[in-house]
């Protein structure tokens, strides 16, 4: 049997970054979680000593800092600098940029409109760098009553749909004598999903790893099993059955978003002894 | 009866700013006609010694050229002014406006594409201020096969509507990492029809003054129609009938981009006179 893992999948480029990141940086904390994943923070304090620090006044002068893939807010950043603690960025350069755009543009006098959610905190982030404030939309309505100046900057949310982030642009457009529409969307979620659909239409079983409750894995599940509905969605390795492989020719194999290569790793090595 | 003006009809702004200009300037030469509109160019001429010169290489040294509304090519205005012509710039002030866009984006570095017809003169003129060039489209289609930077600026003929504006920023967005979009659309032609819209709602009699070709003027009658079945398109006062008004209450009066007020006025005092 063949075993075949999807063009893209699990950790997306900035996650692995800042892993790679917290792996180079051994007795460092993180400040917040640096991913949403908690079996990939404990193998990081076991094996790197990259302990968790959840409020940032408890590091100490000396201290080293690695700053999260979803940015912190720009006030904290330097709070942590003046305090004397060692900073180590692991933002996402695709978050890293609308902060910049958000700064750059409120202080070019742009109204700075973005497009994602209040409470998440790359949002939290993004909107701390515009120096004159930004106001934070999740659709048309929310701008209806409000007057905004001649020149719009606008700046999506990273994991946002185009579809959507196109609602807003063609609000503001007619509106307004300049709208600069930044594109700061990631493809990355996006591409693990167009992955999946291509592998589940030539393999004729498709292993999904990722959390039960992680809502980007049932999606990349619920595609799969649309055209291959001998799919399978586990956490690990300890829930394959050996049963699903008898006379299969194509495994397709795909993870989701929070999924560390390490478990995917664990996964083919036991299809590969069950099938042996 | 009542006679009543629309709230918006006939010239635009750009274009009475244009004649006052002329009017101001006796003795002077338009480089190619003012405006679209012969009978006006013949009352400029007659009282006000302004020609017209359609080869701008026939201006001479201490001559007075008035540019147009819809602008010229940049290279031709620096011919005029090198040569020793005196320029008076009657250029739309929503001409100039995405000239210098042009110029300004074009020297940024972003990729200048213009929504528009490349044969109108506004569109030449724009289009020869991007200083490294600009691409025309009048839609998504011609974009298809382009290869463009990641920075686009995004400019639309003056007269154009914004829909199909909207066409080519949606297609541009979601494919670069900046778009942006200039709202150069001049709502001239759009207030005129909402105007006699609203107008022709309230008014049992309508008369639409204009040119019996204006492609305007036609949309104005045809808009005038469907709320007042008793409208009248004329050129002139000549056309007028008494029998139109009888038993009327409210007249309706409108003209068509390319209707002077000394033609519009002439109406209105016929239409007063029939009625008495």
């Amino acid at each position: 049997m063949k075993i075949e893992l999807a063009e893209n999948y699990g950790f997306c480029f900035g996650v692995k970054r800042a892993i790679k990141i917290a792996e180079e940086n051994t007795n460092a904390a993180t400040y917040g979680p640096l991913i949403h994943n908690s079996k990939e923070i404990a193998r990081l304090d076991n094996d790197f000593k990259v302990s968790l620090i959840e409020d940032f006044k408890a590091f100490q002068p000396g201290d080293k800092a690695i700053v999260r893939t979803h940015g912190i807010v720009k006030e904290e950043l330097e709070d942590l600098e003046q305090s004397g603690v060692e900073v180590v960025d692991a933002t996402c350069p695709f978050v890293t940029k609308p902060q910049e755009i958000a700064q750059e543009m409120s202080e070019e006098g742009y109204d700075v409109v973005i497009f994602g959610d209040e409470a998440h905190p790359e949002i939290k982030g993004v909107k701390s760098y515009a120096t004159y404030g930004a106001r934070v939309v999740t659709s048309v309505e929310e701008l209806e009553n409000v007057k905004l100046h001649e020149r719009i900057a606008l700046i999506a949310q990273t994991t946002r749909k185009v579809e959507e982030y196109m609602q807003i642009a063609n609000y503001l457009i007619p509106r307004h004598k300049e709208v600069r529409v930044f594109n700061t969307i990631c493809n990355a979620t996006f591409e693990n999903q167009d992955a999946v659909r291509k592998l589940s239409k030539k393999a004729d079983i498709i292993i999904v790893i990722g959390g039960k409750n992680s809502s980007n894995t049932k999606q990349l599940f619920s595609i799969a099993k649309e055209n291959c509905p001998n799919s399978h969605h586990i956490e690990d390795e300890n829930e394959l059955e050996s049963e699903w492989f008898r006379d299969k020719k194509h495994c397709g194999v795909t993870a989701g978003a929070s999924t560390p290569d390490w478990i995917i790793q664990n996964v083919i090595n036991s299809i590969e002894k069950s099938i042996n």
